[in-house]
């Protein structure tokens, strides 16, 4: 158990909260939002994994509501077995994305490693009053998914040899589209809080803001929450790792029933570079499902908030038939 | 080569200049200071790992004449092989030494690795017009260095078995001390340029300030720059890889006539957790030097600036009794 120093009272959002970034009070009514993360290649391109790496990256700013300004790049690398090339390619991908996201990569830091990684240290800025919390659901929000699921699985399916050269170009382009425009419909239309789905599933992340909201989510899942071809991997535990770890620990606060076993499955799996989980009042519901529209961001309804029960999140219904 | 985006007006100094972090203007006359580093460890104790690896984070924010507001943590770990408790306690010496520098540390990432690495990506702010950039200085401008030379080599005769408790004790003091003093009498009392001296060892790291300024920086190194021991370990050649890399790129470079071979050798050992190495008008050099004294920072003048030469580094002789 590490011993915390007494926070500064400028620290809005630390670790603590599970979170997807840090925020630190700067300016009137402004705050810095902070993130890091870096991790092994989950496509087989180098710029596409720059790509990846950015867009993963800037992701957390976007699900607190921020817009991200500046990065540094960290990078782990092997001396020998993977060409300049390869590595250049990487950095261009990243500064490509970043670039389209509107953000300038003032530095970095590399590292000899036998095993390369990628990543990007994320800096942006908040207004204060529209930060996106994880602790912000209201019973009565409703819920929208703005990517679907299944990038880990569909990773470990091209990993094995079991993705078509269509489907593969479809997750890349999946794995590097950025949730910016998700995250200023969300602010702009007065989203209560939200949450990007990453290696907890989605699932785990619905059951992190459950309990950090102290609500019950209902979530009404279908198959046309997933990318094409999931579904099949899934029901053929073509899946990653750390899809079982999620479900074993957060199956005890999550009631099923009746749900199909490949899309409960598939709801745990890990992603990289998800899409944003937005809680937003009823009563502007309606006007944020146009802007996601007109914006032609990808989205679905995902069911609401509901007064905290005996499970954190209960999946099956429509969920409007269950008020 | 990589195909660089325009830059961002905002962005003042990037990492094409070899300054110590990156710099982005925000707010009024302010700027967000950037910087990460992360390494293998360096000292035997993981507690002073962890608090090594903060005061060298920090440090380029130093260096920039900024004051570090927070950071984000970074854990490279191996899943087996190293006790939990050896992690929470390199965490707890960087969250102790972040809060000696009043830094808030508001997140992390951490992976899987088959060899530990640790350290920060940390933001601070400055002052516009009193950033201390490798660009600075002028000639006439007085240098002085606020830490002694020697951080690789006994680092080296450390793992080699070959420094005694005491030097070792003294070597963890050294590298975990902060050079947050250095920088705030560098800023109030109007210093013109600064660096911290890591990887590239004194004599790479003013070889490039002499670059980036256009001038030549005239030495008079002693045995006083470096701490105990080092000159003997030096002479035998107890010294890291880095260093001979940095002595066959900076050489032609520099005048080194006269100079003692063992003190030269060690003026390229590559450092962690550096002190600064500091340009200062000449008017302002006398309450400068009497502002460190006041502070107890341990210094040396290490020289002055003059005109640009045929080296970018000259060393040997008085640097007074060379004008």
């Amino acid at each position: 158990m590490l011993r915390m120093p007494r926070k500064d009272r400028r620290v809005l959002v630390d670790s603590s909260t599970l979170d997807d970034a840090g925020v630190f009070a700067h300016g009137r009514g402004e705050a810095l939002v902070q993130t890091v993360d870096f991790f092994t290649p989950i496509v087989d391109e180098p710029y596409d994994f720059g790509q990846v790496a950015a867009a993963n990256a800037v992701s957390d700013v976007y699900a607190m509501g921020g817009v991200p300004l500046t990065a540094l790049a960290l990078l782990c690398a092997p001396e020998t077995g993977l060409p300049p090339e390869a590595i250049a390619a990487i950095l261009q991908g990243g500064l490509d994305k970043m670039r389209e996201a509107g953000v300038s990569v003032v530095g970095g830091h590399s590292v000899r490693d036998r095993e390369l990684k990628f990543g990007y240290s994320v800096t942006g800025l908040a207004k204060r009053r529209s930060l996106l919390l994880n602790s912000g659901v209201r019973a009565g929000d409703r819920l929208y998914l703005t990517k679907p699921i299944g990038t880990g699985i569909l990773a470990t399916a091209l990993k094995q040899g079991k993705l078509d050269e269509t489907h593969a170009r479809r997750l890349v382009r999946h794995l590097t589209a950025l949730n910016r425009q998700a995250s200023e419909v969300a602010v702009e239309f007065g989203a209560r809080a939200a949450t990007d789905i990453t290696g907890f599933g989605l699932l785990g992340h619905a059951s992190q803001m459950a309990e950090a909201s102290a609500v019950t989510l209902q979530l009404s899942p279908t198959n046309d929450w997933l990318l094409p071809r999931v579904r099949e991997h899934a029901a053929a535990l073509v899946v990653p790792g750390g899809l079982a770890r999620n479900r074993e620990f957060y199956s005890p606060g999550i009631l099923a029933e009746g749900v199909d076993e490949a899309l409960l499955t598939a709801l745990h799996d890990p992603q990289t570079s998800g899409g944003l989980f937005i809680a937003v009042p009823p009563r502007k519901a309606k006007a944020f499902e146009a802007a996601l529209l007109r914006k032609r961001v990808w989205y679905v309804p995902a069911g609401e908030a509901v007064a905290p029960g005996e499970h954190r999140v209960v999946l099956g219904g429509p969920a409007r038939g269950i008020r």
